[in-house]
């Protein structure tokens, strides 16, 4: 059976409360009770949450699945039901929300680090939650007062979930297909806003039923009779289960329901509904915002999303590093070089290079998503327009990184995971497959790598022609010379492999915005490799920056030690081993037709 | 649903008609029949019968998988039964196999190109033969001419199919740990040989019960009760499912069963049975060979059960391969860059980067298994003893390499091929999903990839100091050279990235060997990266090998000058890329003592 999950406190503290900016973080307007005390204890209740609640029902979870019923009711997992209230009761879906809604008002900082628990814990849990953030994000953002009133303060606490539909069967990733229709009906809805009659099926919807909360508020993209086509004729729609009253109180049952559950490869306890709205008399639905303009709202939570994928990714790579780790000691195997006495397969050099990739690159990852985190938090909150601008732009260019950099990771990394185990890896009941499976879709969902490396070489690296990754650029510079200037012996070759690396990155963004100017197709065509490798050296970067704080405090705690050690080892074991991936950068529109030339049709 | 297999038999008839040593391999005395029309002919009909049979039983067989019956009994999916038959009346059972014993008699080289199809059609039907395969060599290497004579022709025909029993649950690569047992019977066994009665419990028994004939032979390593302790005191047995008499009549039930069915990550369809010998009156066994040398025994036969497994690498990943390019071709979605019309994904920039990187990278991985599967022949078969010794210790070098870097690449590669599909390829009716569950055993049975690379370092590059790897590298070096002598405009990049391939893994060879005199653990340490860059390079040179011969014939048919842009494309983004091991592999043992100290416990 599959160890339980442990938070990793000291790290997580060791990254919120040393390594990013949580200081600036706490001075924000509104973060004022933000402290070390404060985040120390959150994660510690957190961790606790994690392990005694979510932990236990992971694996069952997925053995289970969730399950729709023949009156087309979803029942969820064995467990789910009981941890959700419990999830609910503790306060923890409140967490960095909006306290004029009930929210607790913490960063997302902090927010981050505790969701990297609720993911690594239970990631089937976790989606429930993490769709109801979504949904709550795009009502206090766009909703009118009246809407925010009636529909936030539930959502915030819990009691209702939240769900985004915008997939539909002939459109996957191009929202410009998007068919789903809505017609104005002759009455005002609850808030007092025009309601209308929506029409349209919508697949991969996360948590589109489920038996955990009395009502679910569904936000849905559909096109008005009078709308453009394309992406800019599709609008945003709140179409609850239950149609909600004034006094809030729950109405008739709205006319949508789920049609059906997908099959998957893992995540088998997030219940991936196809939902039918209007079949019968019509699904009530009320906009959201201005017609026309749903896609630009659904952009505007976008950043959050992604880096919530992203920690995801952190996740499953920790969930698979801890259960490798145990079995890694635990498993007496074979003889193992220059030991007389049996001892466990950890010792054996390939186990251990595995063990040490998988946890420098989760380090280096989670380094980096609460470093995305905090600058959201800065972007969202500095007093300075200016700074809350660079903040912006910062978080911007990191935020494709930590999506596809981690998840990508995470796949790979849970595949070492199974590797550890040898035969016993491939056994279900072991449970280490079930991290490969789950993590599979983080690659895929909330925009695929390939559209992470669109965003950021089209839109982050285009619109400023690079400014802002080369401002990135040579912070990392000034790092790697820190890092040699600190004088301590094992440091120095870790801030050269970064230097070399910032060498090698600058090589490869200049080589991809010449190709944005003169030909794109192949500046596209190396995206995805100019992306992993970007994630790659800023893993660096923020190891680097995690052992120059280290090599100062090797004496006073053996973690520092091993902080240092790990990112000496990323920086030659991972980070020197990527640049190779500025070949494939260059590769660049001979590449793509040399690629169609021997795949074509 | 998932789209059928169709054989690749241009590339395979490339492949083995001209890449290789085929002329060769033809050559050899007992292979006379063997040209380039009869390998074309048996290359179509295997490709007919893996589509029209093999491929549609792949999906269902994994969704409904092999069934343990509660009277022990264990049914296989649908349709494999009749599949069996056909294959076995097709007479593709003994494709390879001696005439003496009613096999075929061709060379190995065409046997991998046939099993590469078998298993990419269904590869949970293909670890059948493939075992049987395994324990035929095994009585035809160390039997006794009765035994053979007893067990060979209808293990040969297919009639009965046979089974490695070495794993027990206590003991997982570490065969030391053998403790399953044989004591002496007081009555001979039908070849006038020894009886033995075995006891003991073996795991991960491929096809260790099934419905498809009417016996199975099972071979187990157990332990003789004067049995020195460790390795050198394991014999090897034949246990028949049901007794043979001497007239080749089958006589009493034996005394084993399956006592369950593993629940695993892929291959559903291929029963992998916990197997339990002399539960009851004792199981009645033969012994193979002399008494203590069973593990010698399983390693005469390692080379070919290694390189089939390497195959399965470039099976699965051809699947995979043909999955994501219809796909990538059928689905229209989003528009294309450039286009003005709608478009299939596959003109996507990233997409078409994903489906030439698989494609160019399973041609090498085929060219490299069929080169090592060529060198077998002409070492089993070569007149002249010292060259039988040189292609010898080639087929010793390269068995590693193909089976641990095929298999790392498959698993990669069929992960690209769900990424393909977006959210389809995490949905299991797509198909795309069982190939990376499929995948994922390969680089852990027949020995996991540390094991490959221990091998690697530790007795391919040992024993002679590193003298033949040396002597193959000369070789790269001099297609490297050959090719940029060719003058074709396109071949001088891949020369060079060739000519500085070689370098970089001159290189971490040398190190390595260094490290091996001085502190074997560094060396160890870095075995798994060297191999991988080694399978990189290797790829490389037998592309290289493509483009020299396709170069010269891009007028002749589109299928040169595809081959020549692959090439191409492979050493700018594959080959180069990869190069960045070499620093993994320095790391050397300074870094198994950073990894441990961040990871140990």
């Amino acid at each position: 059976m599959p160890v339980e999950y442990q938070a990793p406190l000291r790290d997580l503290r060791f990254v919120v409360e040393e390594l990013t900016a949580s200081e600036a973080v706490g001075a924000l307007p509104g973060f004022e009770e933000f402290s070390p005390d404060l985040s120390a204890a959150v994660l510690e209740e957190a961790g606790k949450f994690a392990t005694g609640v979510l932990s236990p029902l992971n694996w069952p979870g997925d053995q289970h699945g969730a399950q729709r019923q023949p009156d087309a009711s979803v029942k969820t997992a064995p467990g789910f039901d009981k941890a959700y209230s419990a999830f609910v009761e503790g306060g923890w879906n409140s967490l960095s929300c909006n306290p004029d809604f009930g929210g607790q008002g913490l960063p997302q900082l902090l927010a981050t680090a505790v969701n990297e628990m609720w993911n690594a814990s239970n990631m089937s849990f976790a989606l429930c939650p993490m769709l109801t953030a979504g949904a709550i994000h795009a009502i206090e953002a766009h909703g009118t007062q009246a809407q925010r009133d009636l529909y936030l303060p539930k959502m915030v606490s819990g009691e209702w979930t939240g769900t985004m539909n915008l997939t539909e069967p002939q459109a996957g990733s191009d929202l410009a297909a998007v068919a789903t229709k809505a017609w104005p009906l002759n009455k005002p809805g609850p808030s007092g806003e025009a309601s209308y009659c929506v029409h349209g099926t919508k697949i991969y919807i996360t948590y589109g039923e489920h038996d955990l909360t009395e009502n679910i508020i569904h936000l849905v993209l559909a096109r008005l009779p009078d709308a453009p086509a394309g992406v800019k004729g599709i609008s945003l729609f709140i179409v609850p289960k239950f149609l909600v009253n004034a006094d809030g109180s729950l109405g008739a049952r709205n006319d949508l329901q789920c049609v059906s559950l997908e099959h998957k490869l893992g995540i088998h306890a997030s219940p991936t509904a196809v939902m039918s709205y209007g079949e019968k008399e019509g699904a009530v639905g009320y906009l959201v915002g201005e017609p026309h303009r749903g896609l630009e709202y659904m952009f505007t939570m976008m950043n959050d999303a992604r880096l919530q994928v992203g920690v995801q990714g952190v996740s499953i790579s920790e969930r698979a590093y801890q259960q490798a780790h145990w079995y890694a000691h635990d498993r007496v195997q074979g003889r193992v070089m220059g030991q007389s006495e049996p001892r466990p397969i950890a010792y054996h050099p390939d186990v251990r290079r595995i063990l040490a990739t998988m946890k420098c690159r989760i380090e280096a990852m989670r380094a980096l998503a609460c470093e995305a985190a905090a600058e959201l938090d800065q972007a969202a909150r500095h007093p300075d327009s200016a700074q809350a601008r660079l903040h912006q732009a910062r978080a911007d260019l990191l935020i494709p990184v930590v999506k596809a950099w981690c998840t990508e990771s995470c796949v790979e990394i849970a595949s070492l995971g199974i590797q550890v185990h040898g035969g016993m890896g491939f056994i279900e009941e072991t449970g280490a497959a079930q991290h490969l499976r789950d993590a599979r879709i983080t690659t895929i969902y909330e925009g695929t790598t390939a559209i992470q490396a669109n965003d950021f070489i089209g839109r982050k690296l285009g619109r400023d022609k690079g400014a802002e990754a080369m401002r990135l650029l040579a912070e990392v510079k000034a790092t790697s010379d820190a890092l040699r200037a600190c004088g301590h012996p094992d440091a120095a070759g870790l801030a050269d492999a970064l230097a070399k690396s910032v060498a090698v990155l600058s090589e490869a963004l200049e080589a991809t915005l010449e190709m944005s100017a003169q030909n794109p197709v192949g500046s596209f065509f190396g995206s995805v490799p100019l992306l992993m490798l970007t994630g790659s050296v800023l893993g660096g970067w923020m190891m680097a920056r995690s052992a120059l704080i280290a090599q100062a405090k090797t004496a006073v705690e053996p973690f520092y030690a091993q902080k240092l050690a790990s990112a000496v080892f990323y920086g030659q074991s991972v980070l020197l081993p990527s640049l190779g991936l500025v070949h494939a950068v260059r590769a660049g529109a001979a590449g793509y037709a040399q690629a169609e030339s021997f795949t074509g049709q």
